[in-house]
């Protein structure tokens, strides 16, 4: 047996753990194909999203944050959507399979997996450039998927936690060197172990009228949003909830750049009609996370950022992963 | 627009045609997610694939080939669990996004989808070494997939099509150097275009006892089934569908070599039960391809080729794709 047989030996046992009472999985790894049963009453939600060296995370990223933050990405997206994560495949390319590797990294992946209660139910593993594929499959009521098309003027636009501590953390891990005692610090943890905001995108599926998960940076992701559901904006940088900890570090104005240019936050950014904002604030009076109002939709398209009444102006330069560090 | 969003958009408008009577699907590319619809009376099948530039096509392969290629090894492990496609994504890394290439590339790949009525339902493009994971999905009645462990004792042992083609093909490729003509040989058609088969495979839904796709080498292949069904086989070399091509231009000692240990046929291996042997006869004789009666099961785990009664030895050494060659 070569060595990525016996990855995928490792992988199935490991998980053949939690399968045990999982009726709607089927047929898991280790068949040409997975089988599993979605109830009739549920639509599928269906997201992939791939991490490549280089471009999406540096070389020498620990492979336990690798592991979980190839699951936490796409954790996002479902959770962007309003629905409950269920099922992911795993498509792992590596350029030696080194068990050691791999251990911590299945470790980084399962144990995000376990705590949404996600079955890893296939999946290839191959030999080339590091590189990893998660396709995550999760289900919504009929018609209760959040859209990035159904925001309406004179809405209120939220945003979930505090964004821009993750660019901050980046920014950390690129000029830390051999500093390894950076690599605890809380920013850099911040944009190693991104939390996706699951249990917040499943109670926003009936509140929202559009969500989008901010991975690419605020200012960029909101943009998509209100261009989809063809609406502008009027937003204010002194309720953007920028981190306390990226204050202090790289002062307020690179703190406010990194929260609305840079990347990897995975927060929730969604729209409310005026008459669920009081129904939003109960509900995430008990959430894990804060939420944050930045502003309202507005007819239109322009995208207005004010601090203090005056005009803020937003570098266009939006967050484009390590494309300038890649090779 | 960066090159990325312009590549999504491209296939985005390319699929939108295609997508008018997809009940289905009820939001394809372009949100966070995809969201579908299975009536209730099915199972979901699911299988993932990555191909890598280096490992699993050579550098240098043709865009419509590869787009082709990625679907194809997809579909037939949909078609080996006895499923019928409907959905797939697709996570396409690329070092440059020459929009020549991915022109070639999205038709290649979309001519093979509409064959086979699957809808591209959402996907990723990132920046790295050239590498494409397809994520297919499908459905089955319940209960109703082929798996490789359902083989007893006494069945018949049959494959579809013909077997090593593909493996010439790749010899030839690898051995052509700048002659550019081989190309449109038949034998590199066979490796470039494999073709799933996916109406054979739907239709053994009911008739197979176990079935799995041949993508590694018969005879690697066909022992998996063997091993995950607990039994023995005892197979006969001259009734290997071996193709004719392949003879003519390597011989007959190398063409039996490439049937059991050259890989990338996509046909499928698959034991029937005797009482069911006529009714597959039956079955069969309206199929596109033929099929092949390679053997049957027997108690024990002994997996013994004979040519003309006596013992055949075959290479254990698997067709392992391009590592060798690879950097």
């Amino acid at each position: 047996m070569d060595e990525f047989a016996l990855i995928d030996r490792f992988f199935a046992s490991r998980v053949a753990d939690s399968m045990h009472d999982r009726e709607d999985v089927r047929v898991g790894i280790g068949d040409d194909a997975a089988v599993t049963h979605i109830d009739s009453g549920s639509e599928l939600v269906i997201a992939t999203d791939t991490l490549v060296e280089g471009t999406h995370f540096i070389a020498g990223t620990p492979a336990h944050a690798l592991g979980h933050r190839c699951l936490a990405v796409n954790l996002s997206d479902i959770a962007a959507m309003g629905a409950e994560p269920l099922w992911c495949t795993l498509a792992l390319t590596l350029p030696e399979g080194s068990a050691d590797w791999v251990d911590r990294f299945s470790v980084g992946l399962l144990t995000l997996a376990n705590a949404h209660d996600v079955a890893l139910i296939g999946g290839d593993t191959t030999r080339g450039p590091l590189s990893v594929t998660v396709t995550m499959h999760g289900r919504v009521a009929p018609g209760a998927a959040v859209l990035r098309d159904g925001a309406a003027p004179g809405q209120g636009i939220y945003v979930t936690g505090r964004v821009g501590g993750a660019a901050a953390g980046l920014a950390l891990v690129q000029g830390a060197n051999d500093d390894m005692t950076l690599l605890q610090s809380d920013l850099v943890r911040r944009f190693l172990y991104p939390v996706p905001r699951v249990a917040e995108g499943r109670a926003l599926s009936g509140l929202a009228s559009a969500m989008i998960d901010v991975s690419d940076g605020l200012n960029v992701d909101l943009s998509r949003l209100l261009r989809a559901s063809g609406v502008g904006a009027e937003l204010s940088i002194e309720s953007l909830p920028i981190d306390a900890k990226t204050v202090e570090r790289f002062g307020r104005v690179r703190a406010i750049d990194f929260a609305l240019s840079g990347g990897d936050d995975y927060e929730l950014c969604f729209t409310v009609p005026a008459e669920a904002e009081e129904r939003l604030r109960r509900a995430a009076s008990t959430w894990s996370c804060e939420i944050s109002r930045i502003g309202e939709t507005v007819s239109g398209s322009d995208i207005a950022w004010r601090e203090h009444g005056r005009a803020f102006s937003v570098s266009d330069s939006s967050f484009r992963h390590f494309e300038q560090e890649a090779p």
